[in-house]
């Protein structure tokens, strides 16, 4: 997890820039054996492009995959699965204004410091295309997961003031893809849309929360005590642009209770060890127990705000920047599928990692 | 950052249970030519040392470090540094009635499940003793961040409904050492402790936050797009016995405000690049800008609560646990150096890694 | 130095099979700032590509390098370095008959066994076509370690029972380039351009060692003790197809030479620290010491002779194979640039851990 | 494999110098459940011991190894193994006039450019007494892999020109520990002890070779193509100290052998693939394919000999030095537990990283 490659055993390294000629990637430790389904992945990018519902940009983008090794005959080999994504749709010229200029909470300012260059043009390497790649490998990830009885689900659980009020058992996640905002409570997610649609009319953005799900985990996954599951998901989470905080379990809330409240008390459940709650949120220890997984990612507004905004350009004269171009008012109905895609190579990695703790 | 190592260049590898021979580590990649200065070192230990005020537990271990390698004449050699911290005053026999018995919300049945084994004396290691290491090795990180004008402060924010109510930029920072608590605003400490000795008679325990200011971070520390410093920061905190939650700059609060009320507007200070405020938190794209860093740990209350619990042994029969031994009722006053320590190796380890990005 | 990546802070991660799309890569790490020379690149590629002259395999390939991302005006940027090589000259036919057969001394058999599947077509993953990424991602470092005065020139030291009587200080190393066979002795070279013809008339094959010297080497690079200067270029070298040994220094020869006859003695050389003699290839404790650093490296013959071979196919069936196709009697003149690239990879990956090494 | 720390799964992470402490370490991904036999780790530490014979050094070191964590009631438990070995009959005076002086061919020069501080006493650092740590991870891993039915046997197979002239299979290399040489023909031995006896009066050193064999490896393991076994086997030998060359199957010798004479050519052994040849040396494509593994590694001369040498101090003054202390005249017998050693943990590395490769 380290510069641009994610994971362990199942890796994936990824390049591109927003507006180069690709977004792509490779990834490597894939287990050989498995069938690759092509609409399954495609699907999941589709989840994720941009142009999909109202409520998203405008942008339209095919973001369609090409696979350039590791696949023969329709199944992965073990070796490294290269792929490029092709960008098609850029409007560079949108950015032109922006060249010498920082745009406030963006990364131009950080890059250039750093680099000493950067690619202006669409936020470059700082873009949020670039997670196309983490869908992409998280497909895959999926795939396997699947055989492995594993299922994640994520869903936006709050935007701006808007938010369920209830735990994630109340509700129905198959419903969650019914709306365009990805939420399980179809009356909030209308009130979310409307919302997100009246934040767009102002050229301004908002942000909210998405919670995850995890089924069907089996127990022992984990490598304490610096490699504990939910260290390795919260990492997988706040590498995702735009997010601000993860917590897993109880997290920042319910501080007044106290540990004889908080506890899960094992039971006997028909001669199995059951749970008689799971505050824990399914890892114990830093391995799972077995137990759903839950956690929350925090995702802070987009910085490109449809508004002239005072800045500085990079030589510090002062300059007022008007963003032009075709923006997310709010990410998370987008980002939902980003979610599940880290927590799946999250998984798939700590899964093959465990297999590699026994003779 | 997976299984007992943790960093890229600057790497601890740890070891030690809670009651075997030693807690100790290595500490590989520690630049060559520094002052180890010991009594520093043996302040940070004491400031996690059990036994330190009335509010801890009641355990008195001497935690002294004994170096075997890599410090030759009181100066660091390049060379890895090899320590150990003797185990002397442990209780094994409180846990007998331990030993085939998982205690809830603990390490006890995931630990059993993976490895099919366990020292079950104190948490074996699970436990929170295990996190002397850490802070012998942030220490060290400390005393080569010093060099490099980086300090680093952590202090408890919140204790079960106490919580502090404006922003650490309100607070003397160095006052953080004159109450137990180890909170900025002394009258408010002075009710966490009065709190925590009500909840400490009960038998129950109490969880709370952890906020952390790393001041004079240069600009252009961080990996992009998998290693961005807030992940790693997150990653890090994560892995702290405990931890449920990270957030850095608004994390997840004030959901309701736009982007256009969150961004951070540059200006011309005089001649260089200023920000008008700092909800990012210092770090924006993955990558410190140099504005101070900030960030909140959630802890989840100890497990360990001297009352009667029901639960299971490891045959799944149903029993009732009554701990013994003398456990902390609120870790977060001696978490709090564990903060500094885990944030000061991640900063020294991201500071090397910047080192290494330009020719 | 796992798998399909290659390095520790400069890293190649590879992709491609021989007859799939592309060979391809990302470089990550590469300092950002290093003006891109696409002509030194295809230079580079052009002295690996098959048919270059009458002693190499007949197959034309293009072997032209499309870069994705991590360039911007010429520039590298810090970013991750996408790249492909498409293939587009294979004749895939030509291995149809080997589907189901394993070929001796080939990868075949053990790929098989090892992911269940394989792809077959031109040797699928475990074909030298894979080195194309190598010699890409090595001309990149060699245009960083240029600004470093760093360079690296490999040649052909042995074909068959031909080989250089004398060490590399003899020749004119410039020289190189004027023969197909790579071997700085213009005589000896024909001899063993001559060789090589007629074990390409006899459809056999014949190996060879290449030797390699890097000059201008900064005194300091290498990570004692496990990341050793020599063990870290070892591996490399060792990873490049049909190469069976690495030796150093004066490696496996000259046994019977005393402590007191190897020992390189210091002296004063004008104020400086001398060396009388350099037996110990410019590295010693695993750190280069600022003298030449040269190394060999052993090439068993090509495992494709175009003659009858008995083998079995995959159910062990006996059988008699007759390999179809263009191939290379002899490897050495085109594995040259293979060896430096390699060479080039690690000092650059060296030089930049060195970096970090430091506060 | 980067700095102290080697592997990818089970990794050792060392520490210590020749004259501090202890020498030790921390291996982590260790399997839990296995028995860890005492007598049979001792039994290692002791053929790697000086002073066990006379040929080698009279230093008399108890080399006795503590664990410190990860093994409960005499069985691994998964958790990190924290181990030291005290260093207890230094004779630090004897290297009182070399503090400021640079040893020929030693690693003096290298780690002062590189660190600008170094421990002079015995080495420091670049002793070879650092090895204790690979022999008792070594140990370690042997008794996984003996689980495994893998068995390692390492041999002097060259002492100055004192030669094996036939391969590992015409020798019963059970015999190994009959001499002192530890080399299989026991005639052979009895010249090579004569010729170090006599090398040693001179107070000078010799060179030598050490063969390797690995039976039983299973099929499959090797990661390519960065990770080929014999790539990482190499990368193992070449870290240790005075090791000058690596090569495995046919490696440099019988350059003249063509294609058609090397490749190991398949045939169906009573319903299984046999081969009828080995001259691959057990591994294809990087990838072990089941027959014996072997490989030879080249060790240089001692540099510390017992005569007068020229040489410069820190300031680059000339001088002569004469070394003091005891040493051995050849390492070569000693060696061979290191070799078996390294080789044992690659093996069980590339075991569990095999696990890791299918779901």
């Amino acid at each position: 997890m380290y510069n641009n490659t994610f994971g362990n055993i199942f890796r994936l390294t990824s390049f591109g820039e927003s507006h180069g000629k690709a977004i792509g990637g490779v990834i490597d430790g894939f287990p050989a054996g498995i069938t690759i389904d092509m609409e399954f992945i495609q699907k999941e990018l589709n989840r994720r492009r941009p142009g999909q519902s109202a409520i998203t940009t405008a942008r339209k983008e095919a973001d369609e995959v090409e696979f350039l090794s590791g696949i023969y005959e329709g199944v992965s080999t073990g070796c490294p699965i290269g792929f490029a994504v092709w960008n098609t749709n850029q409007h560079s010229n949108d950015y032109d204004n922006m060249k010498d200029v920082y745009r406030p909470s963006h990364a131009d300012y950080t890059y250039t410091q750093k680099y000493g260059i950067r690619d202006h043009r669409g936020g470059g390497r700082s873009s949020a295309r670039e997670t196309i790649a983490r869908v992409v490998a998280g497909a895959l990830a999926k795939l396997a997961l699947r055989q492995l009885g594993i299922s994640i689900t994520a869903f936006t659980s709050q935007v701006g003031p808007f938010k369920l009020d209830k735990d994630y058992t109340a509700y129905d996640l198959t419903s969650i893809e019914n709306n365009p905002v990805r939420c399980p409570d179809q009356d909030l997610a209308r009130q979310m849309a409307d919302y997100i649609f009246r934040i767009k009319r102002e050229g301004d953005t908002i942000g909210g929360v998405i919670s995850c799900v995890i089924k069907g985990c089996p127990v022992g996954l984990g490598q304490p005590v610096f490699g504990k599951l939910h260290a390795a998901l919260g990492n997988a989470m706040l590498s995702i642009n735009a997010v601000k905080g993860f917590e897993y379990g109880q997290g920042f809330s319910n501080m007044e209770l106290k540990g004889s409240q908080q506890n899960d008390i094992f039971y006997n459940n028909n001669g199995e060890i059951g749970f008689r709650s799971n505050r824990s949120g399914g890892i114990q220890g830093g391995i799972s127990n077995g137990q759903d997984i839950y956690f929350r990612v925090a995702f802070k507004p987009v910085a490109t705000v449809l508004m002239e905004q005072p800045t500085v350009d990079i030589h510090g004269n002062e300059t007022i920047l008007k963003a032009r171009g075709r923006h997310d008012p709010c990410v998370l109905p987008r980002a939902v599928p980003i979610v599940e895609a880290m927590a799946a190579m999250t998984l798939l990695d700590y899964y093959l990692l465990d297999k590699a703790s026994t003779l």
